[in-house]
């Protein structure tokens, strides 16, 4: 039996000064959402293959891991050529919440503000940032039909970014609603749009001539896509251009005030700007979309939006919902690039004791020093002349030999 | 499309207060270790299959959540009917720990004194405190033989059941050669012991009967299954009938010296005493072997012992390894009984706003206010009436109406 030493494909180990940083990153994030009256919850990283399927995610779909059934179920599906799996492990945090608050919402106050910091699973390509295995840090607000319900989850997402040392993001925002008016006004018929903003949603990787050509190639009408091309071309992806196109409208409007809000919030630290070129590619989304940009990484730092018909698939009764989720592996990759530090935790503090010394004794030599050290016992070793180079090494500040007062290494 | 409301079969929602409970439980053992120089790492909860296979976990191995292959391998596999999934969910910290410290041995210090807390995955029958999804807390020492490494891991974890309010808990020891040393004195064969452990494992559930008669049916030698019978209807699984049995013996005297140390640091707030019923199901162990239990709570509330060849099948260099995992969830079963309350964190205040109000006007007017609170904001109701009725509902303390001071709810 040959065992494999590397985790598996997209997925990593975390070395303690690595745990360290994430440990304080997570910290600073659900500090900061709790002061603002988020609550956090937890949900199994295992869902239904059935609530899976019918979530809405868009390309998600297709990199879910997907869990075998057991015992005779597995002997019938394989037999009869049925469906092998019956759970999967979730992709994001949202499809459980959505879950979670239909299965609870007897139990929960209203509006409902919570916070989730936990793992999710993808079986995408792996690359910088991007990771099989992930880290995700959710707030949202259930049950809040207004654009202040928008307005908080942005802007204490920068504030939980500002803690963490991040600055001059930005928060893209648009709506589903006027991406579609104006893909509308290009043509487009109303059972093309979802399919054109899949297109859409590739226009940083693939330009307008790559969107384009993929609409060509579903039979999209050619004067839409046309029209449509030359809009990307022209690259003017403004508030005011699309107010040219589509006319006033109430979205527009909202999305306009909230931008206003959020740049005198920011201050100057971090800015808000619209881009009609956002899609997001959940299928789930019915209104505003959002995320954070971060100079000179591409791709972006937090998304979301919101979603108010997916809580009303499990109910039958449909409850406003908007998140924004921090992409926790981007942020730890960013932080690590910038060789940020934690906050010093406790020194470390090397307790040497004399070799067969009973472990009562050595126990209690510990307990005063605990305090004010985070104390490894060790037994002295023959040879002291290594030592120092070792505790050094390791990472310890501190050494206490036998007897003697404790000192720096 | 049916979504389903509950969670997959064994796993569970958290909802808010118990999600403090868990929170506050998870911090006080952290810091307990962290305290004795345990540094935190992080592992995949996803392991290759080969390596989940040679990972001797005993009956874990049949409850191996198993992800399915996927585009081509899974064609390949289904039509040629090979073995379907490449990886699976891991049913411990164990194996993944031991491939993290084979991957990693370079960089890491060496005793490596680590704590993981994360979660593990167990296809088995739910019950009270038993999970499919469950977080274990677990303390390991690599690279150190010595007893003072067992000595630690039982009085640390006894420490941070302490740090929970636990107490009157026992720490019961065996030493899996002494085991094998009474088995054999029996009439067993040294290929039938591990055979007779798996079954010996059960004797709390199944009798002294019940274990006979697994022997005999397995053909064991008449002669041994007799005198095993014998020895377990009579139960006295102290040290001195098994000394008395097999003699003096190296691997007791240790056992009996750590009882002594370990009942020292006790000082009768728990305490530690030898079984030799102790067997623990996963076949990797190689030395001692040690559980936790609690009055009144049927099974154990944490488990170890020490692992000394696991480490040596990924690197071919065997290397000394102990530790000891606390059962989280039934920590929290316990916990929950109990009625326990996490101290008191930041108290929750609801800040009531004008409808309509800007946004960055509310949020200006929460920034004071959260160093000391919790706070939530949400606009002034037209009925003022049920608002306090709603408020205390939802654990609100305190309330601030537009323009007024801050006071209890």
């Amino acid at each position: 039996m040959t065992m494999r030493l590397a985790p598996p494909k997209g997925m990593a180990d975390v070395l303690p000064a690595e745990m360290a940083l994430r440990e304080w990153a997570q910290a600073v994030i659900l500090n900061t959402y709790t002061d603002y009256g988020f609550t956090r919850i937890g949900t199994p990283a295992i869902e239904d293959a059935e609530n899976l399927a019918g979530s809405e995610g868009g390309d998600n779909l297709n990199l879910i891991y997907q869990i075998l059934k057991r015992g005779d179920k597995l002997a019938e599906a394989v037999g009869s050529g049925a469906q092998l799996w019956d759970l999967g492990l979730r992709y994001d945090l949202t499809l459980p919440l959505a879950r979670f608050y239909a299965a609870n919402r007897e139990a929960l106050p209203s509006p409902f503000k919570c916070v989730q910091i936990d793992r999710a699973y993808r079986a995408e390509r792996p690359q910088k940032g991007r990771m099989r295995e992930l880290t995700q840090c959710d707030i949202d607000i259930l049950g809040d039909d207004s654009i202040n319900a928008e307005a908080e989850l942005i802007a204490v997402t920068a504030e939980a970014l500002g803690g963490l040392g991040f600055t001059g993001f930005t928060a893209r925002i648009n709506d589903r609603r006027a991406l579609r008016g104006t893909l509308l006004k290009f043509g487009f018929e109303e059972g093309q749009i979802a399919s054109a903003c899949v297109s859409f949603d590739k226009f940083d990787k693939i330009g307008a001539g790559g969107v384009a050509d993929e609409l060509s190639a579903r039979n999209m009408p050619e004067s839409a896509v046309a029209a449509f091309r030359a809009f990307m071309d022209a690259g003017d992806f403004s508030i005011g251009r699309v107010r040219a196109l589509i006319g006033e409208n109430a979205e527009l409007d909202a999305v306009s005030g909230l931008i206003g809000e959020l740049n005198a919030i920011g201050g100057g630290a971090w800015s808000a700007e619209y881009d009609l070129s956002l899609v997001r590619g959940q299928g789930y989304y019915t209104g505003m979309v959002f995320e954070m940009a971060y100079p000179g990484y591409g791709g972006s730092i937090a998304g979301g939006g919101r979603y108010d018909g997916m809580i009303g698939k499990f109910t039958g009764t449909p409850t406003p919902a908007v998140g924004f989720s921090i992409g926790f592996e981007r942020i730890i990759d960013i932080l690590r690039e910038q060789n940020a530090r934690p906050a010093q935790s406790k020194p470390k503090l090397a307790m040497l004791h004399e070799p067969g010394a009973p472990f009562r004794e050595i126990f209690a030599e510990i307990q005063p020093l605990r305090g004010a050290y985070a104390v490894t016992a060790m037994p002295k070793p023959e040879k002291m002349g290594k030592l120092y180079k070792k505790l050094e090494r390791e990472g310890y500040a501190f050494v206490r030999l036998p007897g003697e007062p404790v000192k720096p290494v």
